[in-house]
């Protein structure tokens, strides 16, 4: 019989926190005296009180080490039951929201998915703006620390390959999870001070730099405004482009770096197909921008570099509204969403290093077609890819294709057109934000939805954040039986 | 260095079958005494005669044996070859089109695609209808013949899982390609046979009857009148319904039946897994069609059939314009058209067997995550899936996926709008024939969209129906090489 009350108690430690945090957003609305701080004074009650009582009941049976299935149960047990705590403020603050729409908008937050049910961003009590803020930046720094101390542990979606690299630099006597958290964390914090600097040196006003930060850094993409990053253009454009960039590289690489080996950013597979990948993107959207939509060279580059970023590491922003720019675009900004950042960051979708694998896998079939006595491995990053790990990747990435075309069939079935039912699940699965189409595009949000799709939404976000398989799994006989 | 005489010998030969080929349909056009049989005269004359050069030039260097590097050119060779010259009647006859149009509706039949870019059908001469139901009749066989002979040997997208299937029926003395062929021409002809008397018992016309049985048989889709299946309701639409899904099923089993082996049929997991997912389709297309269009029960099953089954074997006619049924049935139609029928039949796309091994290789890898030290193989109809077939058709999917978002990039480059260009790129390489939308959907044809485009829907047409790999294996340097 699995032991739950581990879990219990790690997730009742973690409301206490998530009830605790919600005094930023009350100090801000005290400061502000727009009358709304006892929101954030109710919520934080209720969701300190009830992890008080959750870890006090399970604190009990509290032990060293978690069992593999109490770590995937934790693990999503976590992602599942913020986010109806998270959603309190929202569902009794002036954001005026049914809880379908508070949870929905929690989810993406914490997801970093950041796409958003509230139209009237700029009339919203700054503490609400800043608390859908630090959800997101609460979600990235999980995120990191998920992929980095657990995933390779459970070895999902390939992610063991990544193991011995965390090893190497930790050194295995150190307690892991909290000294890695512990670095990251410093890392973490170090960017997004240094983003909100940037944003503010370039003219952003101190409450809105922090919260873009806070949202930039996380890849998160929530804005203030219903024009999105549309309210800030120039300079601001070109500033989050680099922190999105940034966000969406392998953390280990920073702290490698802090630890004298500065070459590994230069060196590393994964960041190079990265920006190439960008690179690429960029140049052809900035192309399609000059010739077709007659912008000026500046501004093309800009929006394209902006756009890409924004799209491929997952962040979402939008700085016009891109459904205007045609098929081309459109169609690019669509598989852009399919690809990813690197591993290891608060980007998600397939990844970079998915793909390198993948394609070392096919390059070796082709390989092994001429020559049938000759043995292929395929390589990523000078090694030899483990045949566990190659299966991991290939079962994430047929697990992805087809969570995305279940999740659009779904959504089809609630009553919405082809694009929004396809971009709204490929938007939700791989945690990027804005879909397309007329609806859910740039332009819009999420709010006019049928409720059962929402909720579609929301479970695709979670399923796409966890790597897929660590929900899958939960709904295995075997797991259960185990 | 490739000595590719045999290649061209081979091609010849066919060039040459190909111009006499074209005798039928002059001859139909000499009987409807309608001026245009000429057309057909001039074009076999040009085929034959480039054949019996091509074939003369390259006798020289017949072997017995083709080697793996020839094998794969062969394949690809004639897949390019015999367009070029079927083009001809439709190039110099009364459709009166460009070239581009012409290669593009030649590559469209042999492929057993389906897509046109005629409109005015129904007042074309019947010569001409008869050469394109012609070009998809030897296609389909074509397809099953390289299906059964020579992608097993080739190694190409795990079909080396049939190669003992094949030898088991054969027994290992007979000339294996030779008797394949033939055995399979009987059965081939037999089901178009039954296939005509039934439209015919039904009411269709003769001409209509054999052109259609053509059509249907080879799950080609070309259809005699704009209005595609249309122009026949009613019992028409089941009978097509039954022998498109006996087009879909492996025509090895046929083989077996007619061998004493009957039982074959219902026992074999790819059948069960292609009627069990097309059920469902039926069902929730059924459903969806009685309580949001407002239909009757037998017309919503009709029509749920014919077109559920249309699409998923790849076949490809429509009998209404379903994209007025709104975004649940064509959001489900879009991705019944990646999922295709049975290995070894005329249909095409990713194919139920691979969809099974990969579902098993992700279940193998769903238990092995619990339990690390336990040895999972993903197991196919009962035996042990070899690594060797399952990188093949990992490889095979992650291709098919990526060709599919390249095509649409690359469409989308033409000026076409999101659905077109990822409902065009979709529709042909998975060999279906209509796309989505208001210009390629069931109501429009392919003719308007630009050149360039065309060009590409035919280069996807190609590398979809050689199962991507055969095509790929061509453009690595290694090939070259050996
Ligand atoms: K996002
Ligand atoms: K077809």
């Amino acid at each position: 019989m699995l032991d739950v009350r581990p879990v219990g108690y790690v997730v009742g430690l973690l409301l206490m926190t998530l009830g605790g945090s919600m005094a930023l957003p009350m100090l801000v609305d005290l400061l502000e005296n727009n009358g709304h701080w006892h929101v954030f004074f109710e919520s934080g009650m209720i969701t300190g009180l009830v992890g008080m009582c959750l870890s006090l009941a399970c604190s009990n049976a509290v032990r060293d080490r978690l069992s593999l299935q109490q770590t995937f149960l934790m693990t999503s047990g976590v992602w599942v039951s913020l986010p109806i705590f998270a959603a309190l403020p929202l569902l009794i603050g002036a954001a005026d929201l049914s809880y379908t729409d508070a949870f929905f908008e929690a989810m993406s937050g914490l997801t970093t998915t950041g796409s958003t049910v509230i139209s009237g961003l700029d009339d919203l009590p700054r503490g609400l703006l800043l608390w859908r803020g630090l959800l997101q930046w609460f979600g990235g720094i999980g995120v990191i620390v998920m992929a980095m101390v657990f995933l390779p542990e459970l070895r999902v979606g390939g992610m063991q390959i990544f193991k011995s690299e965390a090893f190497d630099t930790m050194g295995k006597v150190l307690p892991r999870a909290a000294e890695i958290s512990s670095r990251i964390s410093t890392i973490y914090v170090g960017i997004t001070v240094a983003c909100a600097l940037a944003y503010g040196a370039a003219g952003m006003g101190t409450f809105d730099a922090i919260v873009h930060a806070m949202t930039t850094v996380s890849t998160g993409g929530f804005a203030n405004y219903d024009a999105s990053f549309g309210a800030f253009q120039g300079p601001h454009e070109y500033i989050a482009t680099g922190f999105m960039l940034a966000a969406a590289l392998p953390f280990v690489l920073y702290i490698q770096m802090l630890g004298g080996e500065g070459r590994s950013l230069y060196t590393n597979s994964q960041v190079r197909a990265f920006f190439g990948t960008v690179a690429v993107l960029v140049v052809l959207v900035m192309l399609s921008l000059i010739f077709t939509d007659g912008y000026g060279v500046e501004r093309a580059l800009r929006e394209a570099l902006f756009n890409i970023a924004s799209i491929t590491t997952g962040t979402g922003y939008a700085s016009v509204n891109y459904m205007t720019w045609g098929g081309f675009i459109i169609t690019i900004f669509f598989f852009c969403g399919l690809i990813g950042g690197c591993a290891g960051s608060t980007s998600c979708s397939v990844k970079i290093f998915r793909y390198q694998i993948l394609f070392a896998a096919v390059k070796a079939q082709l390989r092994r077609i001429h020559s049938p006595h000759g043995i292929f491995r395929p390589r990523y990053d000078g090694r030899t890819v483990s045949e566990d790990v190659l299966s991991s990747v290939m079962a994430f990435f047929v697990l992805f294709i087809v969570t995305l075309g279940v999740f659009s069939v779904a959504l089809a079935m609630t009553g919405l057109d082809l694009i929004t039912s396809i971009s709204g699940a490929a938007t939700a699965v791989a945690n990027v934000g804005p879909g397309l189409g007329p609806i859910i595009g740039p332009a819009g949000n999420f709010g006019p939805l049928p409720d059962t799709a929402k909720w579609l939404l929301a479970a695709a976000m979670l399923i796409g954040r966890l790597e897929l398989v660590v929900v899958y799994v939960l709904f295995t006989r075997r797991f259960w039986a185990a």
